[in-house]
């Protein structure tokens, strides 16, 4: 039988070096009056914030701009929109990291409601987004959330009650994503790193989710080709080299379309109920949680015989698409497996992407995590034991 | 260097057997006043449109008909807008072959103009159309098209002075697209046939297209890889398998995503000059002229030297996909080049695909039609002795 699927749209997508000018063409079409988003520092260091206002005033454009600092509470967007909810507003514009371009989509969305996005949020409020929001584009500096793709904006509250949850709507997916790879040339090593396992991470997981169609299937096989040559190299000699650059990009936009359709695993389910507890970067706890969950999948799609069949070669088929091989003829699946979860392995270790202990957790918080963590779609059931198996090994 | 893309969006899909189903919960979020723009006659021989009106009184929604006969020219949409331009409208829902469907796409945004669509098709009117229109629902009863995913309309006028020329938009993009394969299980055979060529046709020319991008390029394999295994059973003992259908129904969306983001080649080029001068099916023209079309885009590109070599190993990894291999690994390019002429040769003879001459296209035609042909997003240049060449073996 022929699957079933659903896709959600898309945003329009301009994709290139030096693409960020086609912003100022595509300001207009909304209106004269602009709110941009910004991440704390690094814009205005590299000096690209001084271009941007001056291409503004020059074309007498009206604007001002929100500044935001690591990933967004919901204090920080109910502030933002309690700023400007009496502004008027053509177009919201969020540059940044994945927290930033998350904060920007939340603030658009937000504006057109006049109580705490706290009530919106999954698993939090009680309410349902309707979807209108300001016209929103998104503008990525990192390869790694794919958030300028996504129907999503994960809000962190952190703490012993905290959460990682997102305000989610269909509409919600930016009006335009422009991916200019030479905005994120600036990318410090150690961000290029655990943004990009956090990438190739969502890439794995829309694949071997159950909800994967043929659809994603292309698309997230498209980006790990990229991600698999390019991951390495551009955390080393190829951080300036703007073709490295831009396949991280690319593989991140696929990971952006492609959860927002096939949805995400295990990974992201730690990375939830992690990210609530403590502060650790997102693509840190992705990265250092891939190998061996995926390790933990394959165990137990072995074990499933007949019906982890269809889940163990999907996970061969990236092992060999690793390998450079993309032919399906003959494929010895447990051979491809185990290439896929060395190379998962090798990449952490080469990365020197942080174990979780750096970030304070210890062994006597694996309960609270496991408690809290979902499965999401991942490819097959793990058991509490199983998750605590794979933290033991991470921390 | 990695290319730069642009990618417009796509409609939200809703792809699976039964999922006709669905419209019933989608018109409301839209209003309650909907116009159908269907075909003349298989939808109500089917026994689908009283299904359809039965549903919509049970809901209680507002909705009024028109019926397309035959390819859509500008006399019928200005018709069909003057009709319903004092009608409120919530949505427009298009459910037909790609006739019907551009018909539908083409009202929906008449009705927001208050003059003749002859003034906003390129090549043919001064205006540039904004954009504005009505919700749209595009729901195909053929796999053909792909016009449930693209952003433009094509509206035909037959004669010595004729034309086939789009009105389009970035926003003419419909808004969802429901593709049910269980609405193509009575297409007949010849329609299946030409259909499922003109589809094959749009991802060939898409996928060797000089605007393709690994976008593009991952969805057009996805859709050809389903195609070519699907393409003759469905036209024989399989014209009644839902999965059969299925795989032809995804390869036709998916074509319709690659065109309208990487363009297509001279095979299009001819339809539309022929489509406008002779009263022969789009899918029959596409059918006929694609094996020799692409023999003399080989020719020509094997001339090229270096230059051509791209293009000759893009259309060797498409003979290479027909054989089921996806290895790139010391392809034999002239080979699989020679493998993708002799199955589009084979395909055009085993589904009868009708000859020119059928449509009282005779030798004498051949300079008026070249004349008219545009190369659009051909992979290389082709003289009009070139295009002669091609017409003459096909007529």
């Amino acid at each position: 039988m022929f699957s079933e699927f659903t896709v959600a749209s898309i945003p329009q997508i301009i994709f290139g070096a030096g693409k960020l000018n086609e912003l100022y063409e595509l300001i207009p079409k909304f209106g004269n009056n602009v709110l941009y988003v910004i991440g704390e520092s690094s814009l205005k260091k590299s000096g690209k914030w001084d271009e941007i206002s001056s291409r503004m005033e020059k074309k007498a454009i009206n604007f001002s701009e929100i500044s935001i600092r690591g990933e967004p509470t919901p204090t920080l967007v109910d502030e933002a929109v309690q700023k400007v909810r009496n502004h008027k507003l053509d177009v919201v514009v969020g540059i940044g990291g994945g927290s930033v371009i998350d904060a920007g989509k939340a603030i658009s969305a937000m504006v057109t409601k006049h109580d705490s996005i706290k009530n919106y949020l999954e698993g939090v409020g009680t309410k349902t987004h309707d979807g209108r929001k300001i016209p929103y584009i998104a503008i990525p500096t990192t390869s790694g959330t794919g958030s300028e793709a996504t129907k999503n904006a994960v809000i962190t509250e952190v703490g012993i009650e905290g959460f990682k949850k997102s305000l989610r709507h269909e509409n919600l997916i930016p009006n335009y994503a422009i991916v200019d790879p030479e905005l994120v040339l600036s990318c410090p090593k150690s961000t290029s790193a655990s943004c990009g396992m956090d990438a190739f991470t969502q890439l794995l997981e829309a694949y071997v989710s159950p909800k994967a169609s043929l659809f994603t299937d292309a698309l997230a096989k498209s980006g790990m080709i990229q991600i698999k040559d390019a991951l390495i190299p551009v955390c080393n000699e190829k951080a300036l080299d703007i073709t490295t650059r831009a396949a991280m990009a690319y593989g991140s936009l696929m990971s952006g379309i492609v959860l927002a359709n096939a949805g995400l695993g295990v990974v992201h389910g730690f990375a939830s109920s992690i990210g609530g507890m403590f502060k650790v970067p997102h693509g840190v706890v992705c990265g250092t949680l891939l190998a061996e969950s995926t390790r933990m999948n394959l165990k137990k799609l072995e074990h499933l015989g007949t019906e982890g069949k269809k889940g163990l070669l999907k996970h061969a088929i990236v092992g060999a698409l690793i390998e450079g091989n993309e032919s399906l003829e003959g494929l010895d699946i447990l051979y491809y497996c185990s290439v896929l979860i060395d190379t998962l392995t090798k990449w952490t270790n080469q990365l020197n992407i942080n174990r979780l202990s750096e970030y304070g957790i210890t062994k006597t918080d694996i309960d609270k995590i496991v408690k809290k963590t979902s499965l999401k779609n991942n490819p097959v059931h793990l058991k509490p034991e199983n998750l605590k198996e794979i933290l033991i090994t991470c921390i």
